[in-house]
């Protein structure tokens, strides 16, 4: 379930688009204005009012939101107002450049959006760069990184819940036969989990969790350092349990020295019209403390003021 | 250029329902009548007669064809009435099944559909089978096939013009220092045959035979006899000149002692909407005898009529 509040009364694109345009002009910007508005506008009514805007003042509202923010608060306003699937691709984008690279964020994204999404954010990112997806990530990753990253971002899973309980059995064993063996990157465990449906994948880890004891996770844990098994743990995660994924990366950004804006603005901005719901009290469940109070403790001025807002704590 | 060849006046799909329905009525079946609408109606024609067919008969067209048609003939038929991602879907799935198990098939499907086809094949084959392609296609195979074919079947390449000049030549670089090491199935060789688009792989090839003196698929005949390097080979070939693909299709289809039926209704229900005209080319080039003649000499009947309509040689 989505945090993402709209009005009861929303105004016309045209409306809106003069707004943002008030809120530009003059001395200083009007920063409340732009989080009333945009954060509390669905994607398609977003998309409209960039449009609208473009119409009106021949200009791209992003470029404007480029040039009247910073920092932080310019980086959340930008990447919510973002269609998903072209935010998607930007962010799988900047994931395979050298100094923003990250096999995370392209596990996270391939992962944790549906089918559908996903191949969105295939076509978003052709439209956008001229080149597919998956070239770039297989161009810029190696060894078992790339053979676990390119299957995953070129999925389009099935998502009925038919589940083969013959296959479920036969591919627990095999999965448990692999990690005995300390095969974490073989190609039987890369295909279950970059081909299988969510159903069958949750079908085959219970029947491991009944016959063998352990959580296929908590297994896959044993050699707890290897980047790579961690990716692969959190890739499992992502595809069966998403919330707890990203409270755990929520809880890590938050409580690092020096917040992570990075991550706490990705989830924020990327969750909050999907799952933010259940991900708040995941991280309530786990921290004892609420989200919106973490986050308030530690981000300041109009960023915590915009997270707040799409976290759904801001007023409306 | 497609052979198919529709009417100047198509009656309407009721029409055409009402005649195919009368054709299976009574004594014997009207086969030429079959013919005569089936083989020249468009896929979304088809698929109106289809529609249209089952809400006056409450039956699959498809059904009555395969109660009332048989063999060869039975088979280009329902082939050819099929939507062409459907089709595509089906024929897949056969290829991934123990006794009509095909890599050929499946690599065919994969590198000589446009992006969207394949991604319409895919959605077909979840609708039919409530699988994923690339799962069945990663179950039934194992080792380089897989590495190969399970990238193909999930690509959703890039279909531009733009070509990177660089990239290519340090593509066709790698390409040919893996070959010269006879490291066929290497992850660099997969990655630039299975990822890259169709502009910017050709350009790879082009400066490989300029700078090595050597086409890249005449290199790697120099391991003649291999089976997965005969399939690497023609999936460079569907990808880069498909025509003379299906040209050694179609020869090696007729010329064989008994004809392979088989491959001769794939190729000509799958292409003769297509890029049958080109095929047809090619293959007199290399035959110095037409299609047409061709396959009247191999095959007769019902079954020769139908193919004869698809490549344009009936009348109509």
């Amino acid at each position: 379930m989505a945090t993402l509040q709209v009005p009861a009364y929303v105004p016309a694109p045209s409306e809106d688009a003069e707004q943002l345009h008030h809120a530009f002009e003059g001395w200083g910007t009007n920063e409340q204005l732009i989080i009333d508005i945009l954060a509390h506008r669905k994607a398609a009514q977003r998309n409209l009012i960039r449009k609208t805007y473009h119409e009106a003042y021949g200009k791209d509202l992003l470029r404007s939101l480029d040039e009247e923010l910073s920092s932080d608060f310019e980086r959340a306003v930008v990447l919510f107002t973002l269609d998903p699937a072209e935010r998607d691709a930007y962010l799988a984008n900047q994931s395979t450049k050298r100094f923003t690279s990250s096999n995370w964020v392209i596990m996270e994204i391939a992962c944790t959006r549906s089918s559908h999404e996903l191949f969105n954010v295939r076509k978003a990112y052709q439209a956008l760069y001229q080149k597919s997806l998956e070239e770039d990530v297989a161009h810029h990753t190696k060894g078992d990184y790339r053979k676990l990253l390119v299957p995953l971002v070129s999925a389009f899973r099935y998502e009925g819940e038919e589940v083969n309980m013959s296959l479920a059995k036969a591919e627990a064993k095999i999965l448990r036969d692999k990690i005995s063996d300390k095969e974490y990157s073989d190609e039987e465990v890369i295909r279950i989990v970059t081909t299988r449906s969510r159903a069958q994948l949750n079908a085959t880890l219970d029947h491991y969790n009944t016959a063998f004891g352990n959580f296929f996770n908590k297994d896959l844990k044993a050699d707890g350092d290897d980047e790579f098994l961690k990716l692969l743990r959190a890739a499992v995660k992502c595809l069966t349990v998403p919330e707890k994924y990203f409270e755990k990366v929520l809880r890590q950004a938050i409580n690092k020295v020096g917040t992570d804006e990075w991550a706490l603005t990705r989830v924020v901005t990327t969750r909050a019209e999907v799952d933010m719901v259940r991900i708040k009290e995941e991280y309530q469940r786990k921290n004892s403390a609420t989200l919106e109070k973490a986050i308030a403790r530690d981000t300041s001025g109009d960023y915590e003021k915009m997270l707040l807002a799409l976290i759904g704590a801001g007023d409306i």
